[in-house]
């Protein structure tokens, strides 16, 4: 294909982030890309083609530069300053990659950036990179290496996005088991709002919420020391 | 100027449209414009300059169509659907301001818009609206009249947000007085999420959201049955 074409493929000087956070064992990461012959890491992106909508560019880009499928990305802002500094490292990104400039031009103009993010169990996710990316690697959120572009910036908004509407997205996000033990949701609260709760306050700020749904024990004969189980109510969708 | 140079000044197939929610005395409204010669209603929106931020845009979008000035205005959502029905209603909108479709073949495409929201008291908001629209007016959020493009649905998802959001956003849209009662508080509410308080599960819901600071009471002398005020704590902005 011409790639002078992309010009009329894609919506111009629009583009997609996608923020995956992954969840296991107490510990909060966030998947991020190695661009070839670059210092620093980078979040999956990409463009829009004309032909989508953007929600379903982002799963595409998703697809394309991680192999990751069947996530639910949820859309949490526009990051659209107009000092967004994005053309010397699109032009980076060209040469390193061996790809003519000339051709690429409609490229290297300011973009608006829709952010996703999503949570996922990163002990059960095996991304696969693609020809632009060296290599992935799950980071610490806290501890984030050098980011391109405003990649940082759109990391920890997203992640004060996860915190805020954690009791919300819950459901949404399909993270735990179908049944799970109050200690297992509290730990998946605990780490990602970084704080601990006791353990009452927590239980009954949880039941008082109304998502939850007690799981009967099953009567085994046996004295009953496990703990009880929980699952999500069936209900609406808890989508946007 | 030459039209056809606004396909240079903005940036393409991108636009920001404002839900103005207004509330008083148990009402929620939204503002909307009546665009000359047609039957429908539309949310004050327009294009992003090259040179400006999304988010000053809307500001600036805003202040052009409605004069309205320091309304703080809050991202909820992309409305970036490949079906959006925008060509065929611009194609009208420029016919009816007598704008040769020619000159503006570049605003006949698929748009992304970027939709913001705010909550103002109606009362004290004068509106004055630009030559594109005939008229505004603060309609029902229930009742909305027939609409154009999909302006229902962004106001629909913007109240959902609104409602959603309402204990994080108190304190940025700025709405209430600087000290207001328990009971103006629990109206505003009512109104919002469309649905009664009981008076003490409110007041403990609210103080424990622990963002209200009472007010001492000034000692008059007199038998003091004035209800207590309440205002914001001093704290990091709520914004997101």
């Amino acid at each position: 294909m011409d790639a002078r074409l992309g010009g009329e493929m894609y919506i111009p000087q629009l583009s997609v982030d996608c923020v995956i956070f992954g969840f296991h064992d107490h510990q909060l990461k966030v998947l991020l890309l190695k661009p070839r012959k670059y210092d620093f890491w980078t979040l999956p992106g990409g463009l829009v083609a004309q032909t989508e909508g953007v929600d379903e560019a982002a799963q595409r880009v998703l697809r394309e530069r991680t192999s990751l499928t069947d996530i639910y990305l949820e859309q949490f802002r526009v990051f659209g300053d107009a000092g967004r500094a994005t053309i010397d490292t699109m032009k980076k990104f060209l040469e390193n990659n061996d790809l003519d400039v000339a051709d690429f031009s409609w490229l290297l103009k300011r973009y608006v950036s829709v952010g996703y993010y999503a949570l996922v169990d990163f002990s059960v996710i095996k991304p696969v990179t693609d020809r632009f990316s060296e290599m992935y690697e799950w980071c610490d959120v806290r501890q984030l290496p050098e980011m391109g572009f405003d990649h940082r910036e759109i990391a920890e908004k997203a992640l004060e996005t996860l915190q805020l509407m954690l009791d919300h997205k819950l459901v949404g996000f399909n993270l735990l088991s179908e049944t799970f033990t109050m200690n297992e949701l509290q730990s998946l609260y605990e780490t990602i709002l970084n704080t601990p709760f006791r353990r009452n306050n927590f239980q009954r700020k949880m039941l008082n919420l109304g998502i939850l749904e007690r799981v009967e024990k099953l009567y085994t004969g046996a004295a009953n020391k496990a703990p009880y189980l929980y699952k999500f109510k069936a209900g609406p969708a808890s989508g946007n």
